[in-house]
C-alpha cells in the first residue's frame, strides 16, 4: 500500500526541494538548525540519539514553535551489550588520555547510560504525538513499531549501508531508506557491526543507490559525501528521490557544532577521514587526529559503552581547546562544507543541483 | 593550450559515447574486447601492464587491424623497488600454499622483472608510432614524456585517486585525469602506496569527482563501480566528461578474463570486494576469497614484486579450478555484471543513460 493512500504525505512533498539535513546526534542538529531547513522548503531533522525521551520531547516542542513546516526526528535502534571484560580493557588503554586531560574515566560510566538509548519510551512518545517523518539509525525495527508510525501518519525511513538491509527495511513495512555511503561522516548506520572488520569495505554511494534501487521499491534517500548541489543532481540521476546532507550543514551557524568541530572541517592539519571505533566502539568517520590514531587499532566493537566512556575525555578535550582529543566526525567532502545559514544553503544547493541539469541538458542536445 | 590547438582530437571526438572500457592488465584487456567497445563508439584500452614493449606492440598491430576507430593504451608507472627482507618474509607466508598447489615459488621470481615494467621502451614505441590515447596508472609521466606524446599528436590520460593527484597531473600536462573512486575493481592507481594505510580510506567517486573537478580544469573520465548507465548520466551530472567501466565489461566474451573469473562476479559465494595487497603488493580491489583472507593481514608494500611472487600460484589455482586462490579482480558493483557482447553492452549503456536523463528532465518538469 502506498503512502498516499494510507493517508500519509509522499517523501516529495515532505521535502519539496529533496533536500534532507541529516541528523546529527550529540547536539549539532538543534530545532535551530531543523527549523531553518524545513522553512527552506528542505526536509530538517532532529537527533534524539543520547537524548531521554523527555530532552527529545522538549526539542520537538521548540522545533514546532520555529516552523510549521514538515520535519523528521531520527531515533538510535537498541544494541546488544558489550562484555564487561572488552570495555575494562578499553579504559585501561585510555588511561594515559585520562591523565593527559586530568578527567578520570568514571569506573562504571557506561552503565547508567542504556544500550537501548531509551528507545522504547521515545516510540510512545512518538505514536502518542507524531511527527512528520521518523528515521531510524543502527537497525531496523519491528513491523509492529512501524506500522504503529503509519497509523499514527508518519513516514518512515530506515537507514541502510547494504542492499540486504533494504530489503530488510521494504519487509518490515518502512515508507523509504536512506542509503549511506561510506562516504558519509559519522557513524555508519550498519545494522549489526561485525567485530571482525573494521568497517572500511563498505560500499561508495553511486554504487550502493544502483544496488539498492535494484533490490527494492522503496524511494531512496541517498547520503554521503554529498557537499554540491551537482552531487544532488548526480544522486538523482542515479535513482535516488532525495539526497541527504549532514557535513555540509555542520558548518552553518544554526549548526550545534563546536566551534573547532567547524572551523577542523577546512583546517590543512585534517587532510583525510577514516572510519574509527575509538570514541564510540562503532565505525564512524571522522577527520583523522591523534586520538584516533593513538586507540582506532585496538578500539573495541562496543557501542554504545565505549561512547560513554570517551564522553567526558572528548568534553575535556574541547575545554582546553585541543581538537586532536575530540570526535571531528566529518564526511569525506568536508573540504567543500560552506558557513551559509542553513536555509540559505538550501536555497544554493537547489540551485546548484538546478544549473548541473541545465547543463547537463543543454551538452545533450548539442552531442 | 588545449589539445584541438594543439591538433589532438577533444575527448568528446575521440570516445563519441563517454564510455570507456578501462585497461585491465594481465590479459583480460585483449585487442578483441578494445575492438568491440572502440567501434560502437566508445574508447577501448589495451593494457601494456606486464608486457614486454614488444608484446605491447603486437597487441596494438592487432587492434589496428580490427578497428580504425580511437582506442587508448595504458601505460604502468615505474615503481620503486621493495627490500629484500621483506619480500624473503612473505614468500616465507606464502610457504603453505606453494605446498597445497604443488608449485614451487621461484626463489628470486620478481628479480628477473623489472619494477620499472619496461616503461621507457613502451613510451619510446608510442612515441615512435602514435596511438591516439594514452593514459598512465600508478603515477605521474614529466612533462617531457607527456609532451613527447602530444607532440606525436597523441591524447594524455593520468589516473589520479586524489585532488592533490589531479592537481600533478595538471602541472605536468596531462590533457585528462581518470579519477578513479574507492569502489574500483583492481589496483587503486595511487601515485604512491603508503605501507602505513591499508589503502581504504580512499573516496568514494562521486565526493571525489567533484574535489577534483573544483581542484583543476582538466576533462575528468570518472571510473570506480560504474555498472548501469544512470550511473554514468549520474557522474556526467557530477561533471565528469567521460565514464570508465572496467567490471562491466569484464564479463564480456571478447574479455580475456578466466572463466572463473567471470562467473565468481556473481556468484553469491563471493559476497563482498575488498582492498588487498595479497595478490600483488598494493591495494586492489577483489572479491573476498581465502588467499585474500589468509595473506592480506600481513601482505607488504612490495609491488610489483608480490605480483610476480604470486602469479604461479594464481595460475596453479585457476588450473585446479580453485576460485579461492586465485586474484578475482571485482569493482563494487560486481553482482550487476552482463555478459552481453561488448559493443552491445556500449549501445545498452548509452541508451540506459539517456532514459536516466529523459525521465530527470520529465521529474523536473512536472515537480
Amino acid at each position: 500500500m502506498s503512502v498516499e493512500s494510507r493517508g500519509i504525505p509522499a517523501l516529495g512533498e515532505l521535502c519539496r526541494r529533496g533536500i534532507v539535513a541529516a541528523p546529527m546526534a550529540g547536539g549539532v542538529s538543534r530545532p535551530e538548525l531543523a527549523g531553518a531547513v524545513s522553512d527552506a522548503g528542505g526536509l530538517g531533522f532532529l537527533a534524539a540519539g543520547y537524548k531521554t525521551a523527555d530532552g527529545m520531547y522538549e526539542e520537538i516542542k521548540q522545533l514546532r514553535a520555529l516552523t510549521a513546516k514538515p520535519f523528521g526526528v531520527n531515533l538510535f535502534m537498541p544494541q546488544p551489550s558489550a562484555d564487561q571484560a572488552t570495555l575494562d580493557l578499553y579504559r585501561q588503554q585510555l588511561t594515559s588520555e585520562s591523565a593527559w586531560y586530568e578527567t578520570p574515566i568514571d569506573e562504571r560510566s557506561e552503565e547508567r547510560h542504556p544500550t537501548d538509548d531509551g528507545y522504547e519510551a521515545k516510540l510512545a512518545l512518538l505514536v502518542d504525538d507524531p511527527v512528520p517523518v521518523v528515521s531510524f539509525t543502527f537497525g531496523c525495527p519491528s513491523r509492529d513499531e512501524l506500522d504503529a508510525l503509519a497509523l499514527a501518519g508518519t513516514f518512515t525511513v530506515v537507514t541502510v549501508t547494504t542492499p540486504e538491509e533494504a530489503q530488510a527495511a521494504e519487509w518490515a513495512g518502512a515508507d523509504a531508506v536512506c542509503v549511506q555511503g561510506i562516504e558519509a561522516g559519522g557513524h555508519q548506520g550498519t545494522h549489526r557491526d561485525d567485530p571482525q572488520t573494521d568497517g572500511s569495505s563498505g560500499l561508495g554511494l553511486l554504487s550502493l543507490v544502483t544496488q539498492v534501487r535494484e533490490t527494492v521499491q522503496l524511494p531512496v534517500i541517498a547520503a554521503g559525501g554529498l557537499m554540491r548541489g551537482a552531487q544532488i543532481a548526480a544522486v538523482r540521476a542515479a535513482g535516488a528521490d532525495a539526497a541527504q546532507l549532514g557535513t555540509a550543514f555542520l558548518a552553518c551557524p544554526e549548526s550545534g557544532a563546536h566551534v573547532m568541530h567547524k572551523q577542523a572541517l577546512k583546517n590543512p592539519l585534517f587532510v583525510r577521514t577514516e572510519l574509527t571505533r575509538a570514541f564510540s566502539g562503532r565505525p564512524a568517520r571522522g577527520l583523522v587526529n591523534r586520538f584516533m590514531r593513538e586507540h582506532g587499532p585496538y578500539a573495541p566493537s562496543a557501542y554504545p559503552e565505549v561512547h560513554y566512556m570517551t564522553v567526558g575525555l572528548r568534553k575535556a578535550a574541547a575545554r582546553v581547546g585541543d581538537a586532536q582529543g575530540m570526535a571531528l566526525w566529518a564526511g569525506q567532502g568536508h573540504r567543500l562544507a560552506r558557513d551559509l545559514p542553513a536555509g540559505r544553503l538550501v536555497q544554493v544547493l537547489h540551485s546548484e543541483a538546478d544549473s548541473a541539469w541545465t547543463e547537463m541538458a543543454l551538452r545533450r542536445s548539442t552531442s
